[in-house]
């Protein structure tokens, strides 16, 4: 009965992305019964008076007992730490998920801190977000037609991640499968590198050295759309950084030497170069756009 | 009459920028006849088709007979040599004004080709736009709660500059004036080094070396807004850094620098400065949006 609905859902971190997934599968009708454990007991309140969550858990115990899934929706620097916390208390049939945005460091986690689970253990990243966060911003449609990528360990039994693949396919998402490793070269290349560069961009525009001027009052709306990312929370992607470094340092170096480029094709005044070098990226882009509304 | 509508006005360019300053003061009243110049027949027929235009213009000198306003809305590089085509043809009382995203390029070209007119040259530029180019995307909204940069010569005279202001605040714009090389800098920062950031991310994610996988299928919403600047039109663009070389050249130089170190940071795992250097930026975007919404 892989589409029955779940009894028990527990949700550790109930924010953005663990709220939406509660609302998403609770609309499926996918779920009878939602726990919310969390850090703040102001947001966990939020969430039961949104009835985004059923309880607030007193304690990881009892939160967990009969537990069908639980879901890890914290930044993912804590996700190691929780693994740990919650391993003692889980029941044989309980399915570990996440909803981390680098998965090496998640399946590391898991070998370390739930061996004796590991066939109940899915990674998963839902490619999904907003430059909002908090349980407010929480809502059914978030998955919608979006990328979750499943990682697997080699222990994973195969139930078990049909079972979590299912779940997400009820939230909307397009559900794929691949090791994480290559999840995370990908990521780093098309979020991880980019919300860099924003970050950067938006401190570079207000205290950009040896500037008399504020340019800021002057930024339309490619400025502000360019750094929409940039209103990312900061630690959760200070965990991302962290988790995914030795992917994200080949991006940024890559990027260094493609950036370092461009600017000797502008110093050489290099007007035909410079004009390949935009239409390559307009025509990539255009075809990008193809590619996503086709599916 | 400063609010009288002008009789004929002859927009040379019939584009985006062109055609939706064209829509605007026509929706406003302010202009009685607008005569199409262009290099493509099949655009300018488009735009006599939506009623951009009344009438597309035979040859330079019958378009420019009896002119009140003259808007140059090409890619900025084409802007000298218009300049000097248009010069033996104007009459006395002809204004002269631009688009282009450049300003010090514009007064070095009036300067050129317009001597004999300068009391009437008023380089403008609109900071509106869209990454979709051609008449088809003109719109009378186009402008509307937009800056428009004003940056007149010592020459022109402050009639002609209040009379191009009000044509502008008539679209809708929030006209502020300051010198052209004050302009460029604060461009460079805000909009044309966020271009290059751009255009080459959408190369990089599209055609990075040495990568196995294409990542662009697994890229998401902030992917997509990030990159949404690299669809602009790569002559338009080309121009635009050819023309502001120097300021653009500073401002990827200091950007270089600034990834640089982010890169060091991030080697060396220091997550309490990864940490901080987000925090400020998500900061100051917040701080920035308030001050927009608030004017």
């Amino acid at each position: 009965m892989a589409n029955a609905p779940i009894d028990r859902l527990v949700i550790v971190g109930v924010g953005l992305i663990g709220g939406s997934f509660a609302l998403a599968l609770r609309r499926a009708g996918r779920v009878r019964y939602v726990v919310g454990v969390g850090r703040s007991r102001e947001n966990l309140q939020r969430a039961l008076e949104r009835r985004v969550i059923d309880e607030i858990a007193s304690d990881m115990p009892s939160a967990l007992k009969g537990a069908d899934v639980v879901l890890l929706a914290t930044p993912v620097g804590q996700i190691s730490r929780i693994m740990a916390h919650i391993s003692p208390h889980l029941g044989p049939g309980t399915l570990v998920t996440d909803a981390g945005s680098t998965k090496q460091d998640v399946v590391a986690a898991a070998y370390r801190h739930l061996s004796g689970h590991l066939g109940n253990v899915v990674p998963a990243h839902p490619i999904a977000g907003a430059e909002s966060s908090g349980v407010e911003s929480a809502g059914a449609d978030l998955y919608r037609n979006k990328n979750l990528i499943l990682t697997p360990l080699v222990e994973t039994s195969p139930e078990a991640t049909e079972r979590v693949a299912e779940l997400w396919q009820a939230c909307g998402a397009n559900v794929l499968r691949m090791d994480a490793a290559r999840h995370d070269g990908i990521l780093a290349a098309v979020s991880h590198l980019p919300h860099m560069l924003a970050f950067l961009l938006m401190n570079h525009a207000s205290s950009g050295t040896g500037r008399t001027d504020d340019p800021l009052p002057f930024a339309g709306s490619g400025f502000r759309d360019f750094t929409r990312i940039a209103g990312s929370s900061p630690e959760m992607w200070r965990d991302i950084c962290l988790a995914n470094r030795e992917a994200l340092l080949r991006e940024i170096d890559a990027y260094l030497d493609e950036l370092a480029a461009l600017r000797d094709t502008l110093a050489q005044g290099d007007g035909p170069a410079l004009e390949r070098i935009f239409s390559m990226a307009r025509e990539a882009r255009q075809k990008w756009l193809e590619t996503r509304s086709a599916t």
